[in-house]
């Protein structure tokens, strides 16, 4: 293969499997090439990525060491994709009542959810996590994104216990807003005690959900590295919880003048936030 | 930029989102290049990504064209896949009584279940659906990355209806096996009357679930083209659907001696099938 083939390949190879990492000898021997020169088409690969600004190569020498793709989200594309949410947010034909909003179409909008999850990734990837956990439905496909960025297991609370679960551990706990008594329940071969996890998940109003995977988790001393939501309610403003990324604030929903209120949440673009 | 710095941000720029049509003038603009040299990279581009066996890249001329790529799995990537998942699936740790399998972690594992639905893609991309329909909770990831395959918008059926979904339509039906009468909802926002289907679930045993899918969908008048499923099992030989495309069978799970009987779906190699 020419050195342009070889740079397209590496390329192509990289995109598909985010955050792993391939020995140089794969390419050594898909290529038929020297070290020597694969190294300089790794070089190659990165400067046009980065020309582009869309995703990063990062190489680490040594025994264990290789090349991986970081699917590294710019400032620019992250400001754009949160207009873009905000904008579809703001469309007067989403409001439920009682203050819903109806977001089931962004949360299973796979483009959309990708680059969200790139934001997360961007954000947690030096946390050194094992997991990333959600709790179901609607966060599944955001945490399942983030996951697929950050090359780890995704972990999904559920509910019920489910038969196909096998042996779970359960726990009550209070939702948040409506204080209502809720239930979640995690299978025991879905997790390693004493590990690290990040949490991400699509809504938080008060934050009952989230404190109550934070004590499940701690039912096998899983440390929290991170908590990443996609829209966070401003009210009530004392959340259950303190430390949470959100994208995304939701305002009031004004259902008589029919009016949405929300906004990006500026501070992920400030000095290292992202 | 050179000509190899466009043959690599185009395929990088191709890969982040598969099956999105992007206009010629979209590189164009983005290399400040003519037309006919655009033209020329995409030709590079598309003999290289031949040449791993990873991806197509498709043009189509006049005013509505433009190139994308699709995420062609090969046949070898494929048989490699499903002897992977066999061969997980084989674990005897897996078995939890009552003929029930764990494979949560396999169902949520991103790059797995990436391939998988690249399987599905290109199994079904000529089919020209509007939407991916799944009903929660386990099938959502296989159902989520096929949509993205594909990119088309996904659609997740749920068990109860939720103040979020707004206004739904449910319906009960009889789950296969256990002859219970189950519920699922959908969101009438979710989906436009008169439109085509493809549904991807990750297990099928009797056909229960995807026959109360096609009915909740025929309440739309929503015609099904296409039904996939990461794993059917061989019981019962008669399902309640006749029309389905499984990546794997389950035979029997034999408590007793511990073993998993589990292969291939070794048509899908088969002409015309995939």
């Amino acid at each position: 293969m020419k050195r342009t083939e070889r740079i397209g390949a590496i390329i192509r190879i990289l995109s598909v499997n985010p955050n792993k990492l391939y020995p140089l000898s794969y390419f050594c021997d898909l290529f038929q090439a020297a070290k020597s020169s694969v190294s300089e088409d790794i070089q190659a690969a990165k400067q046009i990525l980065e020309r582009i600004d869309n995703g990063q190569i990062e190489t680490t020498a040594g025994a264990g060491g290789g090349v991986k793709l970081i699917p590294y989200i710019s400032d620019k594309d992250a400001a754009a994709l949160l207009n873009q949410i905000c904008e579809k947010l703001r469309d007067n034909n989403r409001i439920l009542g009682s203050g819903f909003l109806y977001t089931s179409d962004i949360m299973f909008d796979s483009n959309i959810i990708k680059r969200a999850g790139e934001i997360f990734a961007r954000r947690f990837m030096d946390q050194n996590a094992d997991y990333v956990v959600t709790i179901e439905t609607k966060g599944i496909p955001i945490a399942l994104m983030t996951s697929h960025m950050l090359n780890l297991p995704l972990v999904v609370i559920r509910r019920e216990s489910k038969i196909s679960e096998g042996s779970t551990v359960s726990i009550n706990y209070i939702s948040g807003t409506s204080e209502r008594i809720q239930k979640m329940s995690l299978s025991k071969r879905s997790v390693t005690p004493r590990t690290k996890a990040i949490i991400i998940d699509d809504f938080m109003r008060a934050g009952g959900s989230v404190k109550g995977i934070i004590e499940i988790l701690s039912e096998f001393e899983i440390e929290i590295v991170g908590t990443g939501v996609v829209i966070a309610s401003t009210e009530p403003q004392k959340k259950k919880i303190s430390d949470y990324f959100p994208l995304i604030h939701l305002g009031s929903v004004d259902e008589n003048n029919r009016k949405v209120d929300v906004s990006p949440n500026s501070l992920i673009f400030c000095k290292n936030n992202l």
